[in-house]
């Protein structure tokens, strides 16, 4: 990592050096991808970039065995654009076949950050799965759930928290603090919590053993590392090893992580055309130059200006388009208010649509949980 | 206590000094209890001698009111006669109308000591629930449960499993400690699910708001002390304090701890008529005198006596027949090979009978079971 840079579950800061974090962290870069995957915009840019056990999940995708894409979520703030990127994965993983396991991680919300349990259902299904379901994701084969009310099935009710319980005596304190940095019982019980739900779907009361991939960024890697680790030391069950995909981190508006708690950080997926306008135009950091004529002169750099790097994550999905607007940009022949305007264009007509699928997602939503 | 004298949940040894831990743990003296109470051996002769909080119990009675009796079983080696002085007071309170909660430790016996959940499941019908039964416990009016899988209703389950998780926000590593006496992840979830398991009787799942009490040895206080704390502390429920007695121990047959691990300091529920023989007159601890000569001359000491101890605690009811024994043996006039045969005749009198009755329990537990 370069100088100063932090990237751990609690803290992302500095300049973050991929390529030192794939050695540090032991992950494997990713490469040589079925072509399925390189028509998705994530794979071919490398905004996916790297994996632990992905064959796995290529094997079961080839042979057309069933696989688990697990994912959780904390139920906090807005749904805003970085929370897409897992989203777009659960939506691309779905339409190959997989069934989706989605935790709600309630109990984790109310341990680590104090956020009542009804709270935490609010937020999730008017922030969250409303913007799930909107953005594509189909209600069928798919296992929504909050961790404080695993299922209206007994069995698999205790199968889950008996596993949670069970998975403690294969932790250790320090596997915790990798976790957590400082640890409470609170944070322990909920690190073996989501250890449960990444293990759970291979139970005999769900799906059995098969290959769960577990989409995260790749700051979230010491959950996966916890998980993984216990999971080949437990005596009573045979768990097949998880997978996992790591994202780049979706920079915040100011180039900085995107974070929930910081309001000017993010577009959120609820947010007007206006306050888009007014955000991208105020905040999002700019790689041009001082001065318009040392612009036109020296030009821009597409490599840290935030706009251009949300066209690459989402926005401009043709490449070759996508190329001439870093070119043009990095020439100096588009100015960064002409580049602006093209996002903004482009993420208000996404909003317009996403916004409108939202009233039909919202019952959808409504009649998904009182199942 | 006397000095080196040591009282923690794991380990208890020395010459205990019942008055001194009462001032050190705060809890108080029992008295005054109404007559049913009295006509109980146990609190007549002051072997259950403390509480905290009983009065909210003494008042449901008095009402007639819902009241909850509350204990668990560690699932570990044979039943002996030292778990009879916990399964006594739920037989008593049971038919003043109680309902009695019995929770099955699975989930620690298998963090806190490696026993898989299968063993416990075995150990604990066939050692624990079958004596139960046979010593007369009604399955009517009585959850029994294990931890691992609390039970067929999904509603309960998530309820009992939530509360523990919740209740991690409110501990903290010292009371772990304190439980525990060193700590690991595997023992601080237990101890969690400890404090679930004394406190969920009242969520509105269960029982809803209503006097627990829960009858322990004096050395098991640290977890009530836990449970009791914690209770008071969540905000999103309204818990009664939990009541609870404390009994003294029942020694062993060398006149130590009474545990399973010690094959020679116990009695167990299934022993022959001759094992109970040859174990008392080998194992059992005497207050006689060297010699004859001198136990004539100045008598035996019933204080320590083991052989005594067992009349008082369980096999002679009779009061004035006790205080009998206690004069001829102190005045000489018993001889310890006398005081033996009197209990080795009472025991195994009670036993052929309780043996006898364990068959009919073992169909009855089966039938349970498969609820």
């Amino acid at each position: 990592m370069k100088s100063g840079a932090i990237v751990t579950p609690w803290e992302v800061k500095g300049d973050i050096d991929y390529e030192k974090l794939i050695r540090e962290f032991g992950v494997v870069p990713l490469k040589e991808l079925p072509k399925v995957f390189n028509d998705n915009l994530l794979f071919r840019r490398k905004i996916i970039f790297a994996h632990r056990d992905i064959q796995n999940i290529l094997e079961a995708i080839k042979t057309q065995k069933k696989f688990v894409v697990m994912t959780g979520l904390m139920p906090t703030g807005k749904f805003h654009l970085g929370h897409m990127l897992i989203v777009s994965q659960l939506i691309f993983y779905q339409k190959l076949g997989a069934k989706i396991y989605i935790a709600i991680a309630d109990i984790e919300a109310y341990n680590a950050r104090g956020q009542s349990l009804e709270e935490s259902r609010k937020i999730a299904i008017e922030q969250y799965l409303t913007n799930y379901i909107s953005l594509g994701l189909k209600l069928s084969n798919c296992e929504i759930y909050f961790q404080s009310e695993r299922s209206k099935d007994a069995e698999k009710s205790n199968a889950y928290y008996r596993l949670q319980n069970l998975l403690a005596k294969y932790a250790t304190f320090n596997e915790f603090r990798a976790v957590y940095g400082e640890i409470s019982p609170g944070k322990m019980v909920s690190s073996l919590l989501q250890a449960s739900d990444m293990l759970h779907p291979q139970l005999p009361e769900f799906e059995g053993t098969c290959p769960v991939v577990i989409p995260v960024g790749i700051d979230q890697d010491p959950h996966i590392r916890l998980a993984r680790d216990i999971s080949q030391h437990i005596k009573d069950f045979k768990f097949n090893q998880i997978s996992s995909t790591y994202n780049l981190f979706m920079p915040g508006l100011g180039g900085g992580k995107m974070s929930s708690s910081d309001l000017n950080s993010f577009i959120a997926l609820t947010d007007s055309s206006k306050e888009v306008e007014t955000k991208i135009k105020k905040y999002a950091f700019s790689g041009g130059r001082d001065t318009l004529e040392e612009h036109r002169k020296k030009g821009g750099n597409p490599d840290v200006d935030v706009s251009f790097k949300y066209l690459q994550f989402f926005f401009e999905p043709d490449d070759k388009k996508l190329q001439k607007i870093h070119d043009d940009y990095k020439s100096g022949k588009m100015l960064t208010s002409e580049l602006k305007e093209i996002l903004i264009k482009k993420i208000n007509v996404f909003l317009r649509e996403h916004q409108k699928n939202r009233e039909k997602a919202k019952k959808e939503i409504g009649k998904f949980l009182l199942r």
